[in-house]
C-alpha cells in the first residue's frame, strides 16, 4: 500500500493504492499529517478493507499535491554523498550538514517550479524524504530511530547557488524560494521499504539524464541521520527530512549549466514514485 | 492594546490588555495565529468594546504562552548589530545574514529554556521579533514592508556555540534545541510602535546585565529586512522573523562565558514587555 494527496491545494484528500487501484480513504482519517502518523493512521488502515472504499482514478489528469501535508519544519542534510561533495569541491563532512527549508516550499509533485526573480541559478536536487511518524528526542541508538520513521518520498531540493553560496552567510537564502520542494507523488511507508540504503534515485533535464545514483552512496545512513539529528531538535510527526543528493547537480557540471524558464525536470525514488516538474519564470 | 496569549500548551487562549486590564478575547476570534492576522481580527478587536469583555487577571501565575502560535517558519538574521558582529571577530555584513529554526522551538515568556545534552555553550540573544501580518512575496519598495508587519514581540534566540560553529556546516544546527526560541510576553500591534528603530532591548544573566542595546544600531532595518527576505522566500501571515542581536553575548566576553543549569536569564524590549527564563538540564 502507499499514499497520495490529490487536489486543489487547500481541499486535497488522501488515497491508498492497493493492487493498482486508487482508494479515497474515508474523511474520519482526515489529512495525512504529523496527527495522521502519530495516532496510527497507518496501522489501522492495514487492518482496512480498502476494496469496499470509493475508487479515486489515479489515470485522470486531477492536480497531485505532496503527499504529505504542510510540515512543521524540513531539515536537510548536505553533502551527504561523496561524489557529490566531490563535485562540488567540499571534502566529505565529519558530521552531518544540517540546513532547513521554509515548509511552505513543500509543492505537489507535477506543480511548476517558480525560477526566482533574478536567479540565474536554479539548480536541481533528486531526495530521498524522510517523513517522521513518532517524536524523536535524545534517541538512544541509531537503531532506535527506525520507530520514529513512518515513511518515505521522492523529494527536490531545489536550490539556487548564488543565493545559497555567494550572497553571505547561510544556506538557507537559496533554499526556501516558493515551490522549491516538490514531494511525491507516493507517500510509502516504511514497513513497505525493504531497505531504504538499496534504492536508485535519478533526475533528467529536458530527458537528458543528471543524476543516477544510489542511497547505497550515502555518507550518513537514513538510520544515522535521524539519531544524530535527534540530537539537536526535536523531530516531530509529519516533519520531513531530505537526506542529501547524489552527483550531477547543475553546479557540478564542468560547465554549470542551470535551469531556465521552459526547462522540465523529472525525478524519482526507487519504488516512491516519479514527479515532473516545469520551470516558470516568477 | 496588546495581546498575549495564556493558558497550557494546546489549551491557550487569547487575552488583550487595555488600559492595565485583562480580557479574554470571544472564541470567534480563534488562535492569535496566522488566520487571525490575515483576516482582520487586529481591525476588527480596535472596533470592539473590550470592556464587556471577561476580565483576566494578568497578576495570576498562570502559564503565559508565546504570543503568538506555533509559525509556518521562523527566520532569523544573523550578525545585525555592528557592535555584536566585532564581538565575534565577524564582519559587519554586506547584506543580511539569513538562516532558520524549527518553528517549535518557540515556547512562552517564562518557560524553562532546556540545556542540551552535552551543551557547554548554550548562549542568550535578546532580539526584536517581527510577526509578519500580511504575504510579502517580492515586496517593490523598502518601504512597502510596513504593510506586512503585524506586530513586534520580544524574543530570545537562544543559542548552542559549539553546536553551531563547530560541529561543522550551517548555524542551524544550533538554533533549533527545544525550547530555544521564548518569545513573548506581549504581541504588540505594530500600529503602537511608534519607531522600531528606537527600542531599548536588553538582558541580564542572574541579575548581572550583559546586553543593552538599542534598535537603532541594526545593520539593515526590520522594513529593510522584511523587504530583503520577500526577494528570496515568501513570508505568511505568523511568521516570526528574528531580527538580530546586539553585543553582550556570552561568546563576546573577554573570557567566553555560558549559561548552566540554575541560570536565570531576564530579557526585555521597551514596550514589548519582559520576559525571564530558569536554565534546566535537559
Amino acid at each position: 500500500m502507499r499514499l497520495a494527496r490529490r487536489g486543489a491545494p487547500g481541499s486535497e484528500r488522501v488515497i491508498a493504492e492497493v493492487s493498482g487501484t486508487g482508494r479515497v480513504l474515508p474523511p474520519e482519517f482526515g489529512d495525512l499529517n504529523g496527527a495522521f502518523l502519530e495516532n496510527g493512521a497507518l496501522e489501522r488502515l492495514s487492518a482496512l478493507d480498502l476494496s469496499s472504499l470509493p475508487v479515486d482514478d489515479l489515470e485522470s489528469d486531477e492536480r497531485w499535491a505532496a503527499p504529505i501535508a504542510t510540515p512543521g519544519k524540513v531539515v536537510c542534510i548536505g553533502l551527504n554523498y561523496r561524489d557529490h561533495a566531490a563535485e562540488t569541491g567540499a571534502a566529505i563532512p565529519a558530521e552531518p550538514v544540517v540546513f532547513m527549508k521554509d515548509p511552505s516550499t513543500v509543492v505537489g509533485p507535477f506543480d511548476d517550479v517558480l525560477i526566482p526573480r533574478g536567479s540565474v541559478k536554479t539548480d536541481w536536487e533528486v531526495e530521498l524524504g524522510v517523513v517522521i511518524g513518532r517524536t524523536a528526542r535524545y534517541l538512544d541508538s541509531v537503531e532506535s530511530a527506525a520507530d520514529c520513521i513512518a515513511g518515505y518520498v521522492t523529494s527536490h531540493d531545489v536550490s539556487e547557488r548564488e543565493f545559497q553560496l555567494e550572497r553571505g552567510g547561510q544556506w538557507d537564502k537559496g533554499k526556501s524560494c516558493e515551490t522549491f520542494n516538490p514531494c511525491g507523488p507516493w507517500f510509502v511507508p516504511a514497513a513497505e521499504v525493504a531497505d531504504p540504503q538499496a534504492l536508485r534515485l535519478w533526475a533528467t533535464v529536458n530527458g537528458e539524464s543528471r543524476q543516477d545514483g544510489t542511497t547505497a552512496d550515502m555518507v550518513f545512513s537514513v538510520l544515522e541521520i535521524v539519531h544524530y539529528l535527534s540530537q539537536f531538535m526535536v523531530l516531530r510527526p509529519g516533519d520531513l527530512i531530505n537526506t542529501g543528493t547524489p552527483a550531477g547537480v547543475g553546479l557540478g557540471m564542468p560547465q554549470p549549466a542551470y535551469l531556465r524558464a521552459g526547462d522540465v525536470v523529472e525525478l524519482g525514488v526507487e519504488g516512491l514514485g516519479i514527479a515532473r516538474q516545469r520551470m516558470v519564470q516568477a
